[in-house]
């Protein structure tokens, strides 16, 4: 698949392997490993993973074309940041799509008519194995939000060319919120979406 | 900034805030942390937070409009993916214009006559705080490649077009590889980039 292979460092770079995966602290969330990996070189290296169940997130277009994000707290920041309504998974084994959806009505209060899948988003993958599945929501109708008792997220209707501008700015910068808009974008400019 | 609020929580939600962040273990690359936060309740939760010293990544394109890409192992996933050239910062108060460049030659072996900024792209805002500043690189002439001893990286160089299909195929997962590629894309479409 690829176009040129132009510089490989050696015919044996496929031989890397990892060996095991220790648990090391369970987090709110997340639970931190240790791995130990075999070099081609018969060297070993312990490397960080963090483990996450995996999340669902979705791109909500109303009617007008605007974009509906939430704006909500994060401590990584310690303030509030606009993003996609989005969730973990309730098990590894969730359908993403219907995760998508739930996490659109809990968040947002909104169903969708339309959903179909936009991206498949490794945020991190130098040490994390979280997958985030994104999707665009269309046919949009109002009905009741279920937000958990310590989630506090405000709901914003956004144009697009507003957002893509901020984007350029780097104003706006959740990863997964930035991809999505810009998959929307590229994707209407050539046909992909209706 | 908002074009519309649709629905706000409460108008106490900006009183959320992070009043503790423990230190609990550091890893390879990463420091697993514990945030105590206060809810607009009163009540507090602990939220896990990782902190990461922060990356540059750049998008090399090639007098054919080629874009560079890096082929690497990655232990959270165990086998080898294909991502923008990156690294982490040397410090946190590295510039990371300096750190892209000298990224994009250890890995690829190019220098790069312009360099510009292309999105300021925050991976997991749910629980670490690492910033990636991604630029992107023209003008590129073959130098010299300086791997660290336990790098194994190949260098490919792809048409823009295959690789928007892998994107919305849902073959090219790596997060800001993805989004630093539509953002070159639909920026070339919109003329911010000449």
């Amino acid at each position: 698949m690829s176009e040129e292979l132009i510089r490989q460092d050696s015919p044996d770079h496929m031989k890397i392997e990892r060996l095991k995966r220790e648990e090391v602290l369970k987090g709110s969330i997340l639970t931190y490993c240790r791995d130990t990996v075999r070099l081609p070189d018969g060297q070993l290296r312990e490397w960080d993973f963090i483990r996450h169940q995996g999340a669902a997130a979705v791109l909500p277009v109303d009617e007008q074309g605007r974009l509906i994000l939430v704006r909500q707290y994060r401590n990584a920041f310690d303030r509030f940041m606009l993003e996609l309504p989005a969730g973990g998974l309730e098990s590894p084994e969730e359908d993403t799509k219907e995760a998508a959806l739930r996490e659109l009505k809990e968040e947002t209060g909104f169903t969708a008519e339309k959903i179909q899948p936009l991206l498949r988003f490794y945020p991190t993958v130098a040490y994390s194995g979280e997958k985030i599945d994104i999707y665009l929501a269309t046919g949009l109708s109002e009905s009741e939000r279920s937000l958990d008792p310590d989630e506090y997220i405000n709901v914003e209707a956004w144009e697009r060319e507003t957002l893509l501008d901020m984007i350029y700015n780097g104003e706006l910068n959740d990863g997964k919120t930035i991809a999505a808009i810009l998959a929307y974008d590229c994707g209407r400019q050539s046909g992909r979406f209706t």
